[in-house]
């Protein structure tokens, strides 16, 4: 089949599985998961799903639609069936500054070495873009996922407020975010038009407990207070696709 | 059995099925496919289902209402289980200009030649009414579907405003579509009365990125900022029915 | 069994039917169905249904409660499940007028004859009450159906709305359900205690664009915009039970 | 096992039933009914369920939920899988008058022999009393069931409310009720913490259409009109446990 | 696999199972329970749920996800399907007093040995939160559990309130419970980021009526009566896991 690539961004599925332990197709599905990933920069994060919402999830990300199609269709012939799925795009922010608002801020904050300054923060900038565009994920010892919406309720609509209004909400958002810097991954995908949320939150972590207290802290922030609604909430351990495999029953567990 | 056209419009129904790779039928569901665009106007487009809410998609349209029920029954005697379905028939729309709103809108304006103009114009919206009641579906790399309603809360109830209020609403919508045009063909249709959602959006496009631009550049008007409700969304990956059968695993892929 | 018989209307079950094609039983099924018709006034309605929400519907109704459970069961026996039910009963509407208020209506109107005319009014009322509560359905190729609720919520709560108010709106609504007179038989059946919605309607017409028609133009009625609480829509084509057997595979299409 | 009484009130479960016509284990479910209510005060009213959101159901009630807990588990082992149930325990009204408020009302009332009518009245309260917390279901023909849970919704929320406001809304809602004494028995049981409702409403009356008139009448009541949410409704003919079963298609009818 | 320690708190799960009474598998689960609860803190409580949104239920803790996890698939691989889980870590409550409030409340209430009683309530507050953090249950007649969420509507949003306007509505709750301390025993568990809901609340008592007691008396406390939003209710009797598999059909009951 022909590749189909989106013009800006990668394709993202989350796939939120039950195994059947007593069906076939294990080893093929997770051949077809590594034959995926021999191809860069095509990756899969799988996990073992805490609790029983699902049994275990994967997380299949790379820039062409078609090649992570064939690799879920390839997945579901195994023994699996999917509770739940999410389908999104890497995107950038687009509230982030422009070089001109950052040169204003630092021509009103008097810094020296402005020009300087501003190659810096270009440079930053270009790399935080191309992380979240086409994102290289590390490994971490729990992954949690949800997808969530801005509200459009009377009095608290996120899509009537004027874009320096949203923008200054996310800056804060922001923020929180950065605290958690070293400790917790985020990763924020776009759905809208894609699947029935809007963007996809993916969190990467070695401390399972991060992952409750930076959404706990968000919560009170005004953008999750007032305009956030969240879907179903998914935490896993990450192991490689084997031992997810093996620990969902259904293969035999490595040696 | 007889047939049952509607007066008018078309019938459309779009099914999202979930594939049973054991079970037979998948040929006998192809040939009835087959058969029924065999007789024009009557079309189907097939798609591979991005994520795992369904394995496969059908957007199937023709004048007789029996025939395209004939054929879904077929389907569903194939190795198939529909995860959702949505019926609705092809509409006008009934916000678009009258001929005397047109003249008046070019005398006000001043523009020479009135006349050949509007000759102009009612060529032009007899064109566009034609592709809305009877469309000719082109052949894209990506197709969306959404169904949607329009909000009754109090405070915020579309079917409480005027008629030009709701005209000049919907004008500004169809502006922020008309910049998408070549991009991303869009089909609306009605279901008030025959679904739980009152219009379906189908929109095609070879950038599956430009089905998450347009659809969220056109949240932030008001007409779905204040007055959309939205139901599932799905997007897929356009392909011969064949091909998507092949895809689910329920038909082998052609040499 | 002992019979139940409602102490006023006669009793209606909507059944929306998934057909299990390699199952057993289907004519067993259309023979209770063909018993149960065999008395008078019972009568059914059986509809392929459009779409994939169900793959057959039948209206069942009758005087004895007993009976239609009966035929429930048996149908439920044959190669069915059922995707969804409606139980009501048939009932007046509370807000025709009384004889005394169309008496004052003539006589105020200064109507010569007003005993006459009140006689004929009589006639006709009663005519209408009894195809209310007694109703001898007419085939039509299409049929429509849904359940819905009056809105209690704070500001649009019918049930806190004195009775004249809600006799005035019930009447702007009823007038329009008259322009469709001859297009579309309406039958509405109460549900308050028995179902988890208020009241079911079935409407019945020869072409399915009026069943969009006259619920799209009812939403701008004040009673449907906001009081109005909609549950699931179905639609379907009218045929003999054992056509729409047969369509839904499981019985042999007659010869 | 060790009895699990409740310090006040019996428990209550309503189970709603779908009958696997091809499974075994029907006669043993059967016993199991037959042993459990030959223990008294233990009770199981058995019904038909009209329509098809489940075959069957049962009520059952006593003061042991260990007792319960075991007929429960041995129904399920039979041909039985369940589509609805609800936990409660019997529970009397906080809002019924106390002694000293009827003596302050038939002193008000200038009541001769205050003493001898407050007799009365005591006994007549521990009847009513009685039979709330230890009920001796009667048979009636036909049976009706929902789970209710008050609003807590800003502006409208029953549990901000001062008692004497709640008591004296549960009054009018009672005098409603009182008027279909002999028509419709009502018994109200308590669920808060034990279930996803706050209390359950059952029905039995010998005339299905007053089950609708109740609560329809009911529904305009304050109580329900702004405080009520209502869960599934459910309605049923109530026969002896065999001939329900018989009727769902798991046992022969008796001969 | 390597253990996944959460910084802070034990994981928990709580599992809602559906029993399959035919399948196997029942006692390699069992002695999974066992050698899991063989290693101490490790801990597992099983409950025979009332009604039948499950059959049978385990709460399952440790300091170990990923001990956890695995008792989960290990259970799952049994004859169990999961109805409803819930996945969560024990925490401390944000609002009790720090030893400064503490002083400070000891000095403005001129108490005498201000040091001595300070010390008596750091001791005492340690054994608090150790028994939040590092729980020991003990074995009650009844468990109850609920989920639940702080609500984030306009008007009444719980995270739009000041710190210290919550820390004394929280204190008001705990009032509540406190009165029935001995009687009930309450558990409550944090899950913002890692569940749907936001906090589990679990209840141990020997009495079920005292269940429905304390949850009804605090729907009252302005904390739950205007910032609750409660999830799915469960009741069970505690048993031996060996007695809970017996209960629900896929062990024999011990000798």
């Amino acid at each position: 089949m022909a590749e189909v690539r989106p013009s800006t961004g990668w394709g993202v599925v989350h796939l939120m599985l039950r195994a059947d332990r007593d069906a076939p197709g294990a080893a093929d599905a997770l051949a077809a998961i590594e034959r995926f990933t021999a191809t860069d920069p095509q990756q899969v994060i799988a996990f073992s799903v805490l609790g029983a919402s699902a049994d275990l999830g994967l997380m299949i990300l790379g820039p062409d639609l078609d090649a992570i199609d064939r690799l879920v269709k390839e997945v579901l012939a195994g023994p699996f069936e999917a509770e739940y799925s999410y389908v999104s795009l890497t995107e950038l922010s687009e509230y982030t500054s422009t070089a001109e608002q950052e040169r204003a801020r630092l021509e009103a904050a008097g810094a020296p070495d402005v020009e300087a300054k501003l190659a810096e923060w270009s440079e930053r900038m270009a790399k935080y873009n191309d992380a979240r565009l086409h994102p290289r994920l590390p490994r971490r010892a729990a992954i949690g996922f949800y997808p969530m919406s801005k509200r459009r309720a009377p009095g608290e609509n996120w899509y009537a407020l004027p874009f320096e209004a949203r923008r200054e909400l996310m800056a804060g958002h922001a923020r929180v975010g950065r605290t958690y810097a070293g400790r917790v991954l985020q990763l924020i995908t776009g759905s809208t038009g894609l699947d029935d949320w809007e963007w996809g939150v993916t969190l990467l972590a070695d401390d399972p407990a991060a992952l409750k207290e930076i959404v706990y802290e968000m919560r009170f922030d005004e953008v999750s207070a007032r305009y956030g609604e969240f879907g179903p909430f998914f935490v896993g351990l990450v192991m490689d696709p084997a031992a997810a495999f093996a620990r969902a029953g259904v293969l035999e567990p490595a040696g």
